[in-house]
């Protein structure tokens, strides 16, 4: 009865949907319910096409002619006005390249570059997911700066006069905490700071609003809520106002304001452009240009609303489906504070997500005790949360419970 | 009777070329000859397919379960193990990722921490691919050294006790000249500095021997000689003695010991695998060990007797088919002193190799006034260079001579 219930809501949910057509062009089937795109989003059906174009044609036809005459040199600024919409950027301000972590690296030392003298003293969240904090540690050891590791809600307390800079993430990759953006982009220009952030958990999955609560810089990564395939390239937004200070410790010769005169003094291209390094890898990088179509007409406040209701309801069926006491939501029940993910804490952990995977429910496991599970809008159905809620009830009935010290 | 002879001559060349077949494993048709591939490498003709299979089957199928199960997570290193005997490095010293320009950072940065106390300076080739220039003098900077910027053959010269680091390029990207790898680095190590070589040029293209020569650090690129495709990953190679003390500038999580145990400290990776940055760029990645497959049963020292065997070819050619005075080759004429280009200078060369392309010879540009042309061992014709040859000597007498000063 609790399952007739749940499951009619469910599909009256997914009647209703909005989104509901996105999800057909994707590579999606229904045997099982895949809540990992929050790791690796899933593959959008038109990909393999237009990849092989890229590699049949373009690099195996027109060769050297796709560098010069083709779409390639001017990709990773084009991609980056593609991504721009999504997370509330105007065109000219991101640049897409490299691994986040390269990216957090351009951005921190950029930023102790434009901090105030006397400034030297780098905030980072201390549950970043942890590639942020050592290559902010390795900013901070570069710039001589120094890092002050806070919890998310201590950021308030620990800014100060020598703080240059603050280091968070948009969503906590662990607990899917949303953090409060606009606050604390505001309370550190506040206290004279400049604010980067993280955008993995958030880009793709709920609006950011960049432009509109000026953050200084960002970083983020296309291949989970942009599903732009296993590493592909990362994204740097610069705000307008610090584009023609942003000095980057990876001068390369992508970033040359004449890269074909192969001179040898460095001089910065204007705009995002300058957080360019190298050259751009090419298939990855058309792989997510492609990729990024299936946003065509997509409303970020529908992808919200459908993210919070996917949530929510997930939560009331693990309510109504797991046995009393075995797993512990650390996803935050207020909507303003959570992002697109469900982490629940669970003794069990590590045997309940091999056997969620073995009957079809892909999540993940962050050791040593959570279960985490991603909700992609443009995707994933109603009806898969109630699923992947009423396996998992049966799993933590046939998993026996740890004994508790 | 002149192009009669030289016809013959490359028909016999090519009939006693040991290899010839390899040129049937790459995209390439008779309709154009191209003389780009240190520039970008043809495509091998498998690639395509197995891109599909990483796109459709290992992202689209198996999703997240190829990280874990599949061959993505350790594509650095195992790719790096296939490019080392190509460059003369046993294994586990070679991992594959980022771009060049990111890779010399790591070097430079890595090389200056090695660096005995008070030794603060880095000689840098005044002729080099400008973005080793800007990203070593990024280096010096970070890291409170200065950049002595001299011309290789004053190397020597400028070798002393504040040399902490000597950048160099194995082949110079312009002229072609190939510089004593094994005398400048035990040079270099005589005065107490360490070798970085940047081998984007000479890998693939000829024997480099990393191990042999006691080569301490080097970068190069997979997208020329080792055929990658447009932008592929770089590698960076770690001398065995150095890679205890390897301390990268860029400590992403994917060069900690155990990434999935998301350690809030940083505990570096034993190995090269240390030179991992961030989640690699697995399409581009599974590219370039799709392309690696044409290098099984190839000899390097074949490679480079075919290399010079070729270039001696072309240069005969162009001597017997130019007019005289219109270009002075800017390759050195001796073996020891060549890689696998010949670069001819040339007053007229943007309308002359705008008219060569148009007639299906591709080489490039390098403004202001010299001619590149690239010569793979592996799919270059001897009979390729002949008519390149004979289309230059065409283009030369119909695009008039510049008026000289």
């Amino acid at each position: 009865m609790r399952e007739e219930r749940l499951t009619k809501k469910a599909a009256a949910l997914d009647a209703a949907d909005e989104l509901a057509c996105t999800r057909e062009l994707f590579a999606l089937d229904n045997d099982s319910v895949y809540l990992d795109g929050n790791s690796l989003g899933a593959l959008p059906r038109h990909v393999p096409e237009r990849v092989q174009d890229v590699i049949a044609r373009q690099w195996g036809e027109l060769r050297i002619r796709s560098w010069t005459e083709g779409s390639w040199w001017t990709a990773p600024e084009r991609i980056g006005d593609r991504i721009a919409p999504i997370v509330g950027a105007a065109p000219g301000r991101i640049v897409v390249g490299d691994s986040t972590s390269v990216n957090v690296f351009k951005a921190v030392v950029a930023a102790m570059r434009l901090a105030a003298p006397g400034r030297d003293e780098i905030l980072v969240d201390a549950t970043t997911f942890p590639t942020d904090g050592y290559i902010a540690a390795s900013a901070a050891r570069l710039t001589g700066g120094r890092i002050v590791s806070v919890a998310p809600g201590e950021v308030l307390g620990a800014l100060g006069p020598r703080t240059a800079v603050v280091l968070l993430n948009h969503v906590d990759f662990r607990t899917g905490r949303l953090h409060d953006l606009p606050g604390l982009t505001a309370a550190g220009h506040a206290a004279g700071a400049l604010a980067v952030w993280d955008l993995c958990h958030s880009a793709g999955a709920l609006p950011v609003g960049l432009d509109a609560h000026g953050v200084d810089l960002a970083v983020g990564c296309t291949y989970k809520y942009l599903n732009g395939g296993p590493g592909s390239p990362a994204f740097l937004y610069v705000a307008e106002r610090h584009q023609a200070g942003f000095d980057s410790p990876l001068p390369g010769w992508n970033s040359h304001t004449d890269p074909f005169a192969m001179d040898r003094d460095f001089a910065a291209a204007d705009g995002a452009v300058r957080g360019r390094v190298g050259t751009p890898d090419i298939l990855s990088m058309l792989a997510l240009e492609a990729a990024l179509d299936v946003w065509e007409g997509v409303r970020m406040e529908a992808v919200r609303a459908k993210s919070l209701a996917l949530t929510d309801f997930f939560l009331e069926c693990v309510e109504a489906y797991a046995p009393e006491g075995r797993v512990v939501s650390l996803t935050p029940a207020a909507h303003g504070e959570r992002g697109s993910q469900i982490a629940l804490r669970c003794a069990e952990a590590p045997a309940v997500m091999d056997a969620l995977i073995a009957r079809g429910i892909v999540g993940d496991l962050r050791r040593p005790d959570v279960l985490r599970f991603g909700f992609t809008p443009l995707y994933t159905r109603f009806g898969e949360a109630e699923r992947a809620a009423r396996v998992l009830g049966e799993v933590l009935t046939e998993v026996p419970a740890a004994a508790r010290p």
